[in-house]
């Protein structure tokens, strides 16, 4: 069942080790096949180096194991709460890579310092708020959903505009319109964070306080890579 | 004698060259057969490249070789130090990795930021107070041993929930129930390494001293992995 | 046409790959052919994993795509600008590498330090001034050109002798003779911003603040290298 | 000629690029023939990936070129006043390698912060006085020579125990015994130098000063691996 999303997603947490996002068995993709509301992800503290496509695991949008042989990742009922409230993602990463979870243990915003952030995403990149005591014991993985849902309601930003998160305390969620895209933009996210670190670093050095990328250069480089006139890459 | 053991301890010796915790010939791992009361350590000054698993040495709890045509490595008489007061433990690990050794020369204990850190141990990562004049004169790598069983007396924690420490001026150990379990556990410790140190200079970087993880995030994290109902990874 | 050269060009592109400057389909290089007024250069966000030579573009200095089945980079623009500016210019690289990007963001020049950088350039590697919002919002990739080639004439800096440039909140380009020693100048680029961000931190943990290369050293180096009675290399 | 010699000198070069210590055509290896008073160095200016070992070229300790076809490295007169003046020698390395540059462009010694150190060498890491203006213009190489010998002179260091020094806004210097102890000697000092800048860094963070390691433990971990009575490694 659903064999060809199996091997994609399979192939994508492979991605992850590949772009060194994770080490031993941290991190988990997964994928929707919206049709039919079905989620591969990958299983818990399974190691990359002998994971297999057959061990992932089919979910539905319930939190139903509906194939399988082991646990799903632990972190599955985060991933169902963006499926059900982010109608136009189709792929969603979770790691420990190290500068995003720098940024959300510090709890910030990413601030947008330049056009690689304005080729990502038009605004900061969000750090949500911390989970209380309640919701970290209750259902901690639904309410780690739930969180970052209410964050973008309260900000007014748009999944398919931001694709990606900071859990505070935690680490980064990035998503996409497939898993492929998903892990993409986890990798510029760690990228992201890395500079802008960088920035502040090199700019508190001369007591620098002029960073901070002006509006129009953040649009335009969103719009040209995003935007209804985008003209960044191959018209398919 | 205990070729299988040694087979093994060698294999793991190799991974800390994977992982990028040793340069050269720096580092050791060893793992005991509880049962012989033998341990299996790797020998000193012995370039990785030509090593092989027959150069393991062979040693009692009370310091005799039993078998092995090397010295072994000059840090054993901390390992046995550990085996022989740690009686839940089963492979212990050294290096000079860059973190864990910049944090122990700083002499810093490294705080629980998030739930990386969360996901590893219960509580900080201790540094240990340095050595006297006359521990450093005396049985230094002895005394090395002692110190770390001391602090962990002293603090009331346990090795099994925290399985590294910082000797101070001197850089990590780590252990497990195993010798690629303590391996593990190394990897995860120069992570967390890194990420305190990210953590504190981005939070520094816009005057922000809310740092920390809250003591009930801190908790859930480190039940769910290894707690009486863990639930993260698989039933095995 | 120019078969060799997009074999080239092509080739050239993928060492920015290999020298860890870009990731996905970030980054470009392109070459000219000085005798026929065409230029090389990679299509817009193409994988580097299954670009090939044929997928290269041709373009006339004008803007005109002559040969080549996809769009040539969102950057060409920028490229012809140069070209047609910068006369003894024969190839030219742009990156967003992490610590280029870095001081682009903090909108520093980067001063000369040591050798390393005197090796390279002999004065500061500059940074633009920002585009207004008129040239980003108008025809902004050539208008990245100008102010760059204005940020020479400006500084009566020779593109020669400084081979790289940061446009301001966004990266670095770097040129050189071919396409080759522009990826070369890149590198180079990159290692030096990264040195200058250390140089600094060093020195501002022990409050010092005698930093910055002697003119007489500065000069030695470049001239040693880049000068008339250069004596770096062999004579070929 | 030497044949044996320069295939040995030769791997060594390319140990360099494994080690990440150079990049491009950067850094040199020499090796000398006590008994002949013939030094092996490396070609200036020559990619490693196209060198071979018959590329090495052999000078005598006057500076003639003894044999090969190329330049040597334009470093070479310093190497020379080295193996002068420093009997007990008999490799050495020059890279541009970014720790050990960024310490030496800021003008610092290396202080002795833990063990890493102390098994390295019994002292701070020297950084040497800057070149004159005149010493500069005049034989530039040479003197860079003459400055180390003076800085050992000056401060009664004995070359034998401190095998490295950072040259004043250059860069650093690494010997042995051989060249390939010098090449092992430059990865460690490069591991020093950002482990010292990050031990500064964690210290800085939480406003502690108390860093730097105890006389009888940087004498005890000198010992143990260099000293009379060593005990770590093999007995050869």
């Amino acid at each position: 069942m659903l064999e060809e999303l199996k091997e994609k997603v399979f192939r994508e947490n492979l991605q992850l080790v590949k772009y060194g996002l994770v080490v031993l068995t941290w991190g988990n993709v997964s994928e929707i096949d919206r049709e039919r509301g079905l989620v591969v992800i990958k299983p818990s503290g399974v190691p990359y180096e002998t994971m297999t496509a057959d061990d992932m695991v089919v979910m539905d949008l319930d939190g139903n194991k509906v194939e399988g042989k082991l646990n799903p990742s632990s972190d599955t009922p985060t991933h169902l709460e963006l499926y059900r409230n982010f109608d136009d993602i189709g792929g969603i990463v979770h790691t420990h890579s190290s500068w995003g979870c720098s940024w959300a243990q510090a709890g910030r915003d990413v601030p947008a310092y330049g056009t690689t952030h304005a080729d990502f995403t038009n605004g900061c990149i969000p750090c949500t708020r911390g989970l209380t005591e309640e919701e970290v014991n209750g259902e901690y993985e639904l309410n780690t959903g739930k969180v970052i849902v209410e964050e973008f309601k309260k900000r007014g930003i748009k999944p398919t505009e931001t694709p990606a998160v900071l859990i505070h305390r935690h680490g980064p969620f990035a998503w996409g319109k497939d898993s492929h895209k998903a892990v993409e933009n986890a990798l510029i996210l760690e990228e992201i964070c890395k500079m802008a670190y960088r920035t502040e670093s090199v700019s508190a050095l001369c007591d620098n306080s002029n960073i901070g990328i002006e509006d129009y250069l953040l649009d335009k480089h969103y719009q040209r890579k995003h935007g209804k006139n985008a003209y960044y890459g191959q018209k398919l």
